[in-house]
């Protein structure tokens, strides 16, 4: 781990990443008006920890005896202390770690965790309950581009309604909120199907087992980005990708593959021609799937009165998603312009974000019924689908006033006019490294400075002073582009003035305003 | 796991706690309130991930082969899929699970990453690099009162500047951002001293090696906590607690611990005393003790160019800071008010947050020096101080508008009035449950609502109509106390009244102005 030199390699796991200022500032100011909207809806924020048990999680495998591969998992063994020479005895002397050995996980989305919430304070809870949270999820899986085992997500639920009133909200409320980071009609689209309609075909053709329901499920969510024929092979006994992996399917025999298979190419054709009908005939074979239809057909009426043409949201029968908790409406918020691939190609941007009703999930802990529907969306890609879009104000933001340090025996002089500053309200900061003022300039520069101020013994001592000299860096690039010369150059000072000291704040104010075209905010 | 009806228990681990909007808000705004000064002191913000390799994080012991206990880790072992049943075999048809046998960790504090950040982006980043960051750290620890497994700190740091001024700069911004949350001078004290003077000390007596430096360390921080005698003990053998847990002590001889319990004892006593003049006495005993003075002095010059006074910031030798990685200065931000502990009892606040100088941290990765300083600030405990002293607004947040559903045939109707409330910036919802209106109201009630909407047939088709009847459920609550008996109530029905439906959004907007006191924002 260490190498030759001794010396450990700074760099993190595969699959995790820092982020920069730019970045935090772009994502909170998307979830600020994301969440903006979700209040509107009468949502209202709870947060769950990070670290829950595996079996509340629903990850700890029986069979095995082990929590699932996927999540990352460890075993509760609390220490007294962090220090590694410290160890607990009882007064008997006899060493005694007090161990817990039952699984703990970080959690793998933030459903699971609101289930065990709202049945913990089931008590004390509004009824139906309706609550979002954004927060870092974690998965153990293989990382890829655009892939992360760290990523965020911001979720929105309504627990304890039954009503497909309560699905047609979530997606009024995630059209909302596509529109409210300014994607519009017809470059975003809330499709929306019911699960119910596709278990009623699977138990037309007698699949039962939950275990190849899932399998099934999973094989049908990959049509567009595999087509059918690998579908086909993951229906049956399996799939092997280009690089040699092979995924095992779930083993249907040839006529219920060529059943579902028939169901699906008819489902991925657009839901108002004539795969439409045959989609409902087909759905309309189970009492399961005829469920399906008519809860699709209530939430259609809730949109209707609320004003939501097919343009924000429409009935897509192709929309299935590949969890295996959802009991009915299933949706997907898809991104409709197109983006460059690795490749270069046009590709249509797609699914920023999903969900459905999963009526099942609180049952795990509570006799009552507790029938539950949500919203989750992929934060990062709806951020570079922002960016892609140009919703998200790259500009770089102005970096605070930097006054150099001329003389470290007058570094108290520099403190005081930093100070001065800061108390105006103006992000500013001395130069606190050990270099020259060529490297000064550099570093201003780096920071994205508005200006820098200096004083010299020159401007400390004349007569009339003290006085200091503030170099408007924005200004001074834009003029140098006008100067012929480096002689020129340093005769003319482009963007520099001297000001008395006791006027710094206020011409610094004032460049400030300049700078940003108007009175600073 | 399972309880005997086959259902599990829904519960979170020792340790871990679920956040209230309330609890979410105040933190928000804590936060918020902290970000504004850090960015007028010239500190951008950076993210680290929550997951690191735990040699990166100085977390893995090489002589056991395995992480600290105080730590969470896992190895890292990415399978292709979270489905148990999906499993990566090479083309060969061998099954092989790749494998990275490197162990990973939950950072423990946001400086150990942020050392491997700065290590890793070295050649593109200005320095000094001054940043800042909030966010939730794990331990591994044995949970109590007030103690959290997981919890958050916001910390702001400054690589790449040995200066004293960078020292300076870390208290005077702990200060501005105690101000910032009401929180005022005589309230608080930024409490300064240098580790270097401890260090010199403990040259002169002869205590080199790390880990019982470190077990001095820790056992003088106890000081204020556990009295003279047992830091005695701690510095011996050992000591057992009240309830009979024994820690290991530094084993140091009778003479060392006179020794240091001499310079202990004048080191709790206040710094400008005579107890003043006994410390620079024995810390001037040693090379490494004269530069830490000199350093405290340097710092002291910049408080007094940027007018900070003692009551904000001041030198107390007393103060320590168990972490080991501090090389110089060390600074604490301590409460002074009292509060009532479990007991009844009044203690004073005490500390909610510390740093200090950290020259060794990026140096595990680099061969150049990277000089560094920086502050953390404990999120929950400063949240719970400015609870105490009613700087956090506990009011409750007024919840949505509710919509009642009175017939469930016209429920588009009521989504019609939601929608409109909505587009108008108004904060509503309708009642997604299946109760009737008593269970209705109630509900209102426990989301604090501001007022109902109820349109029954009645209003619906009356002529001149269709109306609305709105229920002021503050107004409602106040008249309530006024009103002799039930009969007289529902007559009477205080705070209810009835519009025409054309005009909700302005009724609302009305009501809203009133029960805020003023024009809404």
């Amino acid at each position: 781990m260490a190498k030759s030199d001794n010396r450990l390699k700074a760099e993190l796991p595969r699959g995790f990443a820092d982020r920069s200022a730019a970045d935090i500032r772009a994502m909170d100011a998307m979830l600020a008006r994301i969440k903006t909207v979700y209040e509107r809806y009468g949502f209202e924020p709870v947060e769950t920890p990070m670290i829950e048990y595996t079996d509340v999680l629903g990850k700890f495998l029986p069979d095995a005896d082990r929590p699932n591969e996927g999540v990352f998992s460890f075993q509760d063994e609390p220490s007294t202390s962090g220090a590694p020479d410290v160890r607990r005895q009882k007064s008997s002397g006899v060493a005694e770690v007090p161990k817990d050995e039952r699984w703990l996980s970080l959690r793998y989305d933030l459903t699971a965790p609101l289930a065990r919430y709202f049945a913990e304070n089931f008590e004390r809870l509004p009824k139906p309950y309706r609550s979002y949270r954004a927060g870092w999820v974690f998965r153990n899986e293989k990382p890829g581009p655009g892939r992360f085992r760290q990523f965020m997500q911001i979720d929105a639920d309504t627990i304890g309604a039954a009503s497909p009133a309560a699905d047609a909200e979530m997606c009024m409320m995630a059209a909302d909120a596509m529109e409210a980071l300014g994607i519009e009609p017809g470059q975003y689209v809330i499709k929306v199907s019911s699960r119910k309609m596709l278990d009623g075909e699977m138990e037309a053709i007698g699949v039962a087992d939950p275990r190849q329901r899932l399998t099934v499920l999973r094989a049908i969510d990959k049509l567009d980005r595999l087509g059918v024929d690998s579908v086909r092979a993951l229906l049956g006994a399996g799939r092997k990708d280009e690089s040699g992996d092979f995924t095992k399917g779930a083993m249907l025999g040839h006529v219920q593959i060529e059943h579902l298979i028939g169901y699906v190419t008819a489902l991925v054709r657009d839901g108002d021609t004539s795969a439409r009908d045959s989609v409902i005939e087909v759905a309309s074979k189970t009492k399961t799937g005829v469920r399906g239809l008519d809860e699709l057909e209530e939430m259609t009426r809730h949109w209707r009165a609320a004003g939501f043409a097919r343009d924000r949201i429409r009935i897509d029968p192709s929309v299935v998603r590949g969890l295996e908790y959802y009991t009915g409406a299933v949706f997907e918020a898809e991104l409709l312009f197109d983006v460059p691939n690795e490749k270069g190609e046009r590709v249509v941007f797609g699914s920023v974000g999903g969900g459905g009703r999963y009526d099942g999930l609180v049952g795990r802990f509570r006799s009552e019924d507790a029938p539950a529907t949500g919203f989750s969306i992929g934060v990062s890609r709806l951020l570079a689908a922002l960016k892609a879009l140009g919703k998200i104000d790259t500009a770089a933001i102005a970096g605070p006033v930097v006054v150099l340090v001329m003389d470290r025996e007058r570094i108290a002089d520099s403190q005081q006019m930093v100070t001065e500053l800061r108390n105006a309200g103006i992000a500013a900061e001395m130069y606190l490294g050990s270099s020259g003022m060529k490297a000064q300039m550099k570093y201003a520069d780096r920071r994205n400075a508005p200006c820098v101020v200096i004083q010299g013994e020159d401007e400390r001592t004349r007569e009339g002073g003290p006085f200091v000299q503030i170099k408007d860096l924005v200004l001074g690039k834009q003029l140098s582009e006008t100067v012929a010369d480096n002689v020129a150059w340093r005769e003319e000072r482009p963007g520099q003035f001297e000001v008395p000291s006791a006027d710094l704040v206020k011409s610094i104010h004032e460049l400030l305003e300049r700078q940003s075209g108007g009175p600073e905010q």
